[in-house]
């Protein structure tokens, strides 16, 4: 996982949990290693998170695009870091845990291709926040969606 | 992948379906591989296919439980392989693709247990199917529920 | 709105809200105001709560079939119900806000008929609620079904 | 139901469907009747709709906003209209039927405020549609959201 210069100087919170992701990286196992080397955070904005993907054969279905549990993986772990562009009272330390992920698929992203996704943080309450994140292929074109609900667990802190 | 000797015999598509993938399993580097090994159909009714998924640390997240992206993918390839009991007029010949999932997490599933996904076949019709899953750990307790719609591509046989 | 003996007899705290509901059916315009007279609680068990609702014109869409908003504003009302039902540690005393609320469309039903409910309360949490919800025919057929999300409000009691 | 003057003239299409429910107001009793005279729309761009909504009480719960059900109801009728406003290769020529509907309730509207819908067309293919509508409070907070999936019917004109 990566993150521009210029994203990280904004929101060093961001640059850290970047870092943790890729340290575990090289030990671990964890679900999260078969995405986030080709994940790259290219711009950070108040309530905005833009993302770049580099799609894989080891990210695709028999019919050559992103399986749909990847993309549904990628949507959870993008639209979880952007609560970290929170700007308003009340931001969370914590990315908090998923409570519901709704995501809809409207057209394929073939091996190869780099998406881009952007995260719009739409919410950010006590207890639950709301990201609406939307994916688009190298032609600027829509092609899935995903709605994530997570609930705070900064308290266990 | 497996399936018990008397599912595979009342349902014949799916035991063919899961030799697909598990012959795959050994030269490819698809999304599923990280999952299809730990499934196994248990039981097969009509309208109603029962897997069990034995949970790794590689499913999981930083918390110990299985990821996010991980519960919608079993619940994505459970749900569609469920489509292929459906007893009525007009039924599949191929799982089609995923037009929406949504997923609800209720509690977590650590690694070292083996959960139970059952899938009810809501509607095959000519154009959209309806799948919808809920998943158990050990205890019978219900930790996750997928809501799945898929559209059919026969036609493109 | 009404309930059934057995069931008011059972879960006091339902037949005081069918009552709440009923009392203020006179003199407000309210939302709830267009079905309520349609609804009947026919059976109530432990974390399942049974429906009837009579489908008239007002009810529906220039298609003759339930208007869409409608089967939402039934499932959101059926559900919320639903929550006294539940049997465990730590029950609502009141029915909380909806955070989500997710409705499929499988079949339609028209004007003249009397449909089934079905509202299975999976999960009362502290905070949150999940409560999933099926809606048949006359003949049985599964027509519509909905994942809904409460968040507690009991603290504002 | 009201459109501006010019949003009528750069879509035609959209202030027949207006006059269609406008003019249905009078002699019938559908769903749609509690909510189409209190909305407007203000504004029409290429997959691009925007509506206006007073609320009034009757649209409310008992806590004085918004009933969800009635949130669900103008997210399904606005984003149905919106489908007008693609440009593109094959658009519809009717509105279809709903195959999926998902609303997430962020922060309550109350009675007496004017809503603004915001509802862009993300795809409209020869069999599905997706809808995203965004609901603002007369400060500009975004207080609901919803994904709408519908489903061609062209084919039974």
């Amino acid at each position: 996982m990566k993150i521009t210069a210029e994203a990280a100087k904004k929101y060093p919170a961001l640059e850290e949990l970047v870092s943790l992701y890729s340290s575990r990286q090289q030990k671990s196992v964890f679900w999260e290693d078969k995405v986030h080397a080709e994940l790259e955070i290219v711009d950070a904005l108040p309530n905005k998170l833009i993302w770049e993907f580099k799609v894989e054969e080891k990210h695709c279905n028999q019919l050559g695009n992103i399986h749909g549990g990847c993309v549904a993986t990628i949507i959870d772990i993008c639209s979880s870091f952007a609560i970290l562009t929170y700007e308003g009272k009340g931001g969370w330390s914590l990315i908090g845990v998923s409570t519901d992920l709704a995501v809809s698929y409207m057209s394929g992203i073939a091996a190869g291709q780099t998406c881009r996704l952007e995260c719009d943080v739409q919410r950010v309450g006590k207890t639950l926040a709301n990201i609406y994140t939307t994916v688009y292929n190298e032609d600027g074109k829509l092609c899935y969606s995903g709605s994530h609900t997570k609930y705070c667990i900064d308290s266990r802190l």
